[in-house]
């Protein structure tokens, strides 16, 4: 096939109720949709190898554009051939905007019209973000999605405020477009984020405003903030009959594995969250039985793998009793294996919930699994 | 072939100079020496995958009854079927007696003719170590080589205490060996200790008592605890003629590449050391063109890998200006990278220094490798 014109596009395969089956095609990969993007934060999914990603089944990843800045720096990156050449990545890449941790984990921090400023949590260095450096590093970064510099407010938060920042976001942006079509490579994609706290008629003029720039997809920013699961279900709902269906949809931060079950039923493709990774650095499995906490003693004398039927080595191959032990002990081993189940069961489960909508048994698969799947650890697990 | 009557055995293949090519042939798979065995501490060699270890090239691994007996315990690991199967380890295992991290990691330590007994480093919990009682955690382990307890002291020391730790360690082996022949499966082994700290008499004396025991196998303990390089290979000069050649010789937390190198031409077939893992969490690799340590800034720009004809992946796919990032920030991949760069290169050194000794061309080995091993990070690595 020729490569000239490597172009961005989504095509939707199937669909069950609102669940959507569909294929992002990028110029380095198809994406398989509903998707969940590992967080590979600083050029690396935390204690994976990048094929144990690969092979897991991950079609693409997320890096983190304010870690990337800080350390290494998106121009030492990109002198090294960019990020997937860096971190030895060779599918698709999703970049965030980095507005969010800048936020979270910056210090004095000065918002205006013309962005932030922060000082970095690491030296203390001063910076500037903007709509167009954000879209300036994505790019010296290389990501095939890009994402919108936008303004993600605490909840609960007052009308007047969840006003000004999505109409703030929505004027960065325009700004984000423009920059993004300065320097965009052919085939890369740039993402609007649907900003508006729980408000859904704010939701509705942000998503319409966003739409209207025709960009590659769209985002739903600001939610599984502390909302609770079921007022970002009912945000959800009110948000995705007003993006396009021809185009990706994607819950940012998202989730546990009953927050994707139930976000897909309201129409989302695309999902990101460090919890496979974090959660398994603190010894908790995810199972299709359900979480299992490997640091409780009561796994210390389990010779029982964590799921003998499964795809993945370390949920077969290694006793409980054993995870357990290397948790307790602080092993790398622990942190690498159960690291690796939880991405290998994330992975598993978009696997699953892609067959569910194939077949048109979404909803039954949802009242099949999510029960066990929500549960506090179980006494028989 | 049947299994009915497995056995420990040792035969020399070949010989250049002093030095030994020959196979220690155990139940569970032959062990080429002269063998590396990677030291797997509390049942995991830090920060890798049993089958990265196993396709390095190691042939054994190393389990430390101190930290094994404290945690997980050394009766549950027989509940659950023993190390290998806890590990998964198919491979042979070695254990040390304990008695050397007793006496570095241990508090309110209290020596007596008996063994001595202690306050874990973990949990503050009493404990007895005795020769019968290492004996038996290293049978609960089901360690196919089994070391004797011994006492081994701090350098330098008067020539009193020398003899006095050398003396009871030969009667804590005549216990060992008691007990070991009341508990041993067919095919384990049991290894003595020469002591006598850099006396040559006293190596003598120490050697001399031991062969008379008839062991499978003998270690040469107390070195490279601060005597220096040089003083290590004049107290193996003096120490491995004294030891039988039909019998395995087993120097202890030995070494750097160099220290390796020189012991192999003073006749030595097996090592065990923490520094390749432990280096390789702190950023410095080893290569054929000598160490590298990722966490200086001067890699940061530096595309190329660590050794672009490494069978290791590590070594050879991902680049220096990555490794280096993955160190600065603390990331577990570049733990878990360079720990495999360096077992990886640690078994391809014992494999040089195999073929080396069957091609009857060790010195000239030698001669060719050594500077550039020894040698601190020159400018154009």
């Amino acid at each position: 096939m020729p490569d000239s014109s490597p172009t961005f596009s989504f095509r939707l395969l199937s669909c069950s109720g609102s669940a959507r089956r569909g294929e992002i095609v990028t110029p380095r990969g198809i994406i398989r949709t509903p998707a969940f993007m590992p967080v590979g934060t600083a050029g690396t999914v935390k204690a994976l190898y990048p094929e144990q990603v690969r092979k897991a089944g991950a079609d693409i990843v997320l890096g983190n554009t304010y870690h990337l800045m800080l350390r290494p720096g998106p121009e030492r990156v990109a002198r090294l051939g960019g990020l997937h050449e860096f971190m030895r990545w060779q599918g698709p890449i999703l970049t965030d905007s980095g507005g969010f941790q800048v936020m979270s984990l910056a210090n004095l921090r000065e918002m205006s019209e013309e962005g932030v400023t922060f000082r970095s949590h690491v030296d203390g260095s001063k910076h500037q973000m903007t709509p167009e450096r954000s879209i300036e590093i994505q790019s010296l970064l290389g990501a095939d999605i890009q994402m919108q510099l936008d303004e993600c407010i605490e909840l609960p938060a007052t009308r007047e405020r969840a006003i000004a920042a999505m109409e703030l976001s929505l004027r960065w942006a325009e700004r984000s477009k423009r920059a993004f079509e300065a320097r965009a490579k052919p085939g890369q994609a740039l993402f609007g984020i649907v900003q508006g706290g729980t408000d859904l008629e704010l939701r509705q003029r942000s998503a319409d405003a966003l739409v209207a720039m025709d960009l590659n997809g769209y985002a739903v920013g600001g939610l599984a903030v502390g909302e609770g699961h079921e007022v970002m279900l009912s945000t959800l709902e009110g948000t995705t009959p007003h993006l396009p269906a021809d185009k990706p949809r994607y819950l940012m931060g998202v989730g546990t594995p009953v927050d994707i079950m139930e976000a897909v039923a309201r129409g989302i493709d695309m999902f990101d969250c460090v919890m496979p990774t974090r959660s398994g650095r603190h010894g908790q499995a995810f199972t299709w039985g359900g979480k299992v906490n490997l640091s409780n003693a009561r796994h210390a004398d389990d010779p029982r793998p964590l799921d003998a039927a499964s795809s993945c080595p370390a949920a077969r191959d290694y006793s409980r009793a054993y995870l357990h032990h290397l948790m307790k002990s602080g092993e790398y081993l622990g942190a690498m294996l159960l690291s690796w189940v939880n991405t290998a069961f994330y992975q598993d489960l978009m696997a699953a919930i892609r067959q569910a909508i194939t077949e048109d048994r979404y909803d039954a698969f949802v009242a099949e699994h999510k029960a066990r799947l929500s549960a506090a650890e179980g006494p028989n697990l």
